[in-house]
């Protein structure tokens, strides 16, 4: 579970260049040798992100030695020490912000979403994230969302396709738009239908939706809502449309998780790990006075 | 008050890209006619990034017309209209989800620092924020905090320097490390020291910084301390050094920012405003069935 | 139908920079008022990337006019008229080559799938390509597979997972190989298993394969084992495993499309549009002598 | 004969980029350990790009051997084994599609060349190529002509001019289109004149061109046309302009090389190589399961 | 005459990123209103960069209004007024310096350029530039070469080849060192050998070089080496090689330009125009208080 | 004092691609073997930008081994050997006209400004750079500035704020303009007022700016105004506004060094180092005959 692509490596450069600019006016205050630092936590969580420290610094310096000392999506407690590092005193600062500021956004998101995926635990019901993702950064915080027990959502555009709210009102039917759709998608893509109301759900399905997105439907409907639909499903058998349905709920409060799993639904999707969550506390710590660098200053 | 920098039209290609990447799969559902939609606030907040929202959906098509109904910085109260928007159906629909996304991402950061401030009303002391900002959106983010009534600290490494606790543990002393810097850097720039304890502070004043961040000292021990700093930056009038001395507070609670306001520093400097606030719900709305664009489909 | 994505802007400097370099030496052999040009095919074909044209020659100068006569997947004769064009001449010349050479070369690709296409007139079975494209080019010949009238399998290794002969042998079995992808991959992103016996397709439906690839299986032993790896997916009912099933056929010969059409796999793929096509033959052409410019130079 | 060039990085990026977009779903299939892999021609060609395999491999993962066993340009029988590498697998796959597609591409265009290049052995006369190649790989497909024993013809718009049926069209006559030129152009860079008739050869020469392509002028016409064309060039041996004058001859069909080779023009230039070739087919091929890799997975 | 290419407009981005960075912190002083302004020289000189100034601000804000006064080369007196502009008072001090800067660089080189191309006027003895530019301003600086009546040299590596000191130094001999070239160059590439004795110019011709340069060697040794040169290169008439050859001095000091202009060399090749320049002042002045602006503020 | 940033990665590409564009077409004159190298001044100067030479080569090929005889900022003398390089024969070629380019252009700046800091020796002033510098290169003509014992004024219009005649002429007043910039400027900034006269300057001061640029005031008038700035910033010392304040003085002849420094200004700033210096005259020069490289050609 390695998040690292090679298209992050320009997003790097974007992310150094923005706190470096023109140069770190503070350099000088500081012999350039050896120094020894470490990462520690200081709130529990869910820790996500070390393979992107590592690459951060080896950007500025491959002579930079970092020891993750934590698996990607494993808990940490308040006061863990996280990653161990020892390189030139200069770049260990020239980048320990950056690194510092990634590591706890995606952390607080990787905590987030464990959190959710605890209450649904023994459900048999998936958690899902969105495309409500900071620009920027949409590998990457949907990456934070696996550690955290979390399933992925489709990753944009291209990769799955959506009707939502505004191609119903903007197209003639559902039938019609799907086939559109059908007719111009590469074949593995799947096709989801977002309702308001059983109706459209219905009418989805009979379509051959692939998905049906069921968005601020209450619980107590979908009990009823969410059988019809498989069994639509299942009737389209003798025609050549899809047999197989996924149905999910969204626009679903944090607290009523359970009460929706219990509907029969297959996920529950929510941007909350993301769009209302705190970026986990850590700290980078400069070895005790004690400490000799291998090479001396 | 237009955050809109010639630097950020690379930022805005690869916002769009990572949402649409090989393209929107699906387009082909809908006639790509002349459409109008309008944004709606879904609860009450600060609004920021109206500019941005221009210059996004300008990037994909010059011919969409994007009317701000607020000005940035503004309060909106729950179902306000924020935008109206008039172009081709396809490009709507390609650009909404990433326009949305750092206007909620921007307006979650305003409305948090605005409550912040609202606080420190009357007080005459300021809130700035840090470096603590989500990687790719320094520039941005620190915007949204302006638009929410906030200072902005330093922009980078580069604008200011700032002595931190890794510094001063790796330098000889405070007055070494900062002759060190000003001997390096552009002379406009000021230095900044970070101190944990009354000695640090004092030694920091007595070398001629220009300001003190006084880091998690308790408000009672800031009320002594601070008019200390204040008169030994006057007694430093007849040699060359600073005379004119910043002194703010930094890991200060959310709650007790009254306690520290009365403490006599000038201000008081949190990330809280970006790393632990939502996104301001916004949604993008078609128009009803009656609504009749310019150009026929 | 327009192939035209924001991320295209890039590689249309990359070409323009390609041919212009540090500049067109033979510039100052003409003076640079407007002047009027078209093109022609010079071979009958299928003409695709007609709003590439429209970009590129805006990308040098917005004042240049571009008239397409012809629809992108629309069928041309020789010698037919297809675009006309009014602009300094000076840019006309600058940005000829570059237009040209992607559209014949996008044109030889839609042709060459319509030959393919209409050998699977009829019959029910679609052509698909493959990942075998020209490296900097895979969106836009993709694109021109859809013009020529040929359905895209997946657009990259991001959007549909496939088990091929190398992750086969590197992986214990193809139930566990299956398991491990579902785990980390986008709910709605299909898996599919390129398999080279019957027992591999059969093991592959057993574990869920939303695809089986047959490849280079000859179509007498297709005949008997697409119908019973349908067979196998339906009695997967009810297990929680995959019941639809699309079969696809590789490795087939352009003269033998027909028999394998008639096995009953759902698709045929085959990278021949793209590694083994000819550009469509393109010209320029300015206009007489009598052509009067609406500029006189 | 190497052709790696610094700007091609940037280019092998957008390659790997464009094929594994936001990660590759199929990775977790199988165990990160180090493996064997090998390449082999599944038909007789001209071997082209090896040094780029290397450098796309190292791109993603410097630690990835790959050992070339061919030089570029040589000839390869079927089954021929080419190239063997050993890796992470999740790597060897990662960037196996991307490797292939180019050097089955360059291949393609070093074994159409040389078959041209073969016809024009022991006559003197040289292949040359033209600006028709795919946008984006001007660089590498040039580079792949001469691997096959061709000779390349201008570069660009920017290291040779060149004045084409439209810039006489265009501009007053030969002579002053000349002139222009000249006073603008470094002085080391040569001008050629296309010429589609005797009458236009031969002002071109008066008029001081350094080459003149003979374009779709019959062998027969050649025969007398050529030796007229040098005898002018050389009278004007006092005056200031060129005696030395490179003759090409374009339009040529494949089976008709010969015949225009004996007309005693200098080269003849054709895209044929490009527009019209064939990728060659190579296959990687993972090592029997006796294979022990260095690190035991 | 026109220097703008579609590759600059990336290098206006950086230049007006270098300047501009986080954003202008000045602007809050100033309503942004509309407001004119205008350039004039404060020295004469020649000018030279008109036209990227229209690029620079309309790159920042199309609705900028630059009317140049002046034609590229053209020679300008004190106080001459050489553009005005008019547009956002907050546009047009954002791009001022960036803009002022590249034109008083360019201008000074023209300038320089202007004064010795003076001294050789009337001897039929061109001056060329050199490889030796600014890192990031070849191109630019070579059109400011043109610009002030001078010829280009080779534009870079690729274009055109040189066998200089160390080429020779590491080298069989020369004539193995040019066939070399020969066998890989495109045909309409010229080789140039640089020597720096009557013995290694000899050499040169003999093995067929298309040009000569003459480094370092005094005026009166080319009196009689030249015409040497121009026989010998003569006497290759009855093999195959150049019998034209372009022979030029280098290393020439400025005082002596007219001295080595008798001694019959084509071309005398410097550097002095761009590394020994200074640029021409020049000033953007606003507005006296009686303008009156399209748009009240 | 190592001027290297991340951002300037992409420069070096930008250097690199303009000199070798497509290829270097002399390469294959000289055998690719390891050979040896050195650089050595051929006039006294001050040398700059060492580290750049390493990462030029190292860019092109991490093997090549770039040896550095002079720290950043020390004097040379004539004939003296600055650097020691040894390498594949054809990267040093590749590289060494960009790396010579960089240096020599970097070494006249330090080497112009050792001489004008020279005159203010003894005076307490200091000499400060202004953005009039070449475009692209900012960041590294102010640390040839610093290499050559200058100061740098600002780097750009976001680290300082600076209200110049333009500002002053297109706002209501200078108190005016002032506080509007320190309401949206992040508070560590400075604000500096350039003054044409004494009354624009007291204003200034009044107006709490914390600097005042005297552009173009004669000495004898600064003799007079200069304490009274100091005395009226003092003055200030009640109220909230600025009391320590800079004043430095521009439009200053190099000849009138000494006469300024003598009026009491802090600093004085002028474009010289860079607009008016000439490149220091470096060589590469190639080992002798008997020089026996590491590896055998």
């Amino acid at each position: 579970m390695n998040p690292f692509l090679p298209s992050l490596n320009h997003l790097l450069d974007i992310w150094l260049n923005e706190d470096i600019g023109r140069g770190d006016l503070s350099s000088p205050a500081i012999k350039n040798c050896v120094r020894s630092a470490h990462w520690i936590a200081k709130k529990p969580g869910v820790f996500c992100g070390g393979p992107l420290v590592k690459e951060i610094f080896k950007r500025l310096d491959p002579s930079v030695d970092v020891h993750l000392l934590m698996k990607e999506g494993e808990s940490c407690c308040q006061n863990q020490r996280l990653i161990e590092l020892e390189g030139s005193a200069q770049t260990l600062l020239l980048a320990e912000r950056t690194a510092l500021n990634i590591v706890m956004h995606l952390s607080g998101i990787a905590t987030a979403t464990s959190h959710l995926v605890k209450e649904l635990e023994g459900t048999g019901v998936k958690l899902a994230d969105t495309r409500k993702t900071t620009p920027g950064l949409r590998v990457l915080e949907k990456y934070a969302v696996r550690c955290g027990g979390g399933l992925n959502h489709r990753l944009g555009l291209d990769d799955t396709a959506m009707l939502k709210e505004n191609h119903l009102a903007w197209s003639e039917n559902i039938q019609i738009a799907l086939d559109a759709i059908r007719a111009q998608a590469p074949w593995p893509s799947r096709i989801i239908v977002e309702a308001e109301t059983a109706e459209q759900a219905k009418e989805a399905v009979i379509a051959g939706a692939d998905g049906v997105l069921l968005d601020e439907i209450p619980a107590e409907k979908l009990h009823k809502l969410v059988p019809q639909l498989r069994q639509l499903a299942q009737s389209n058998k003798n025609n050549q449309k899809s047999r197989q349905i996924i149905i999910e709920a969204s626009g679903v409060d944090a607290t009523d998780l359970k009460a929706f799993a219990s509907t029969g639904v297959d996920l529950i999707s929510t941007s909350a790990p993301i769009t209302r969550s705190h970026w986990l506390d850590i700290s980078m710590r400069f070895e005790a006075a004690s400490y000799k660098p291998k090479t001396p200053c």
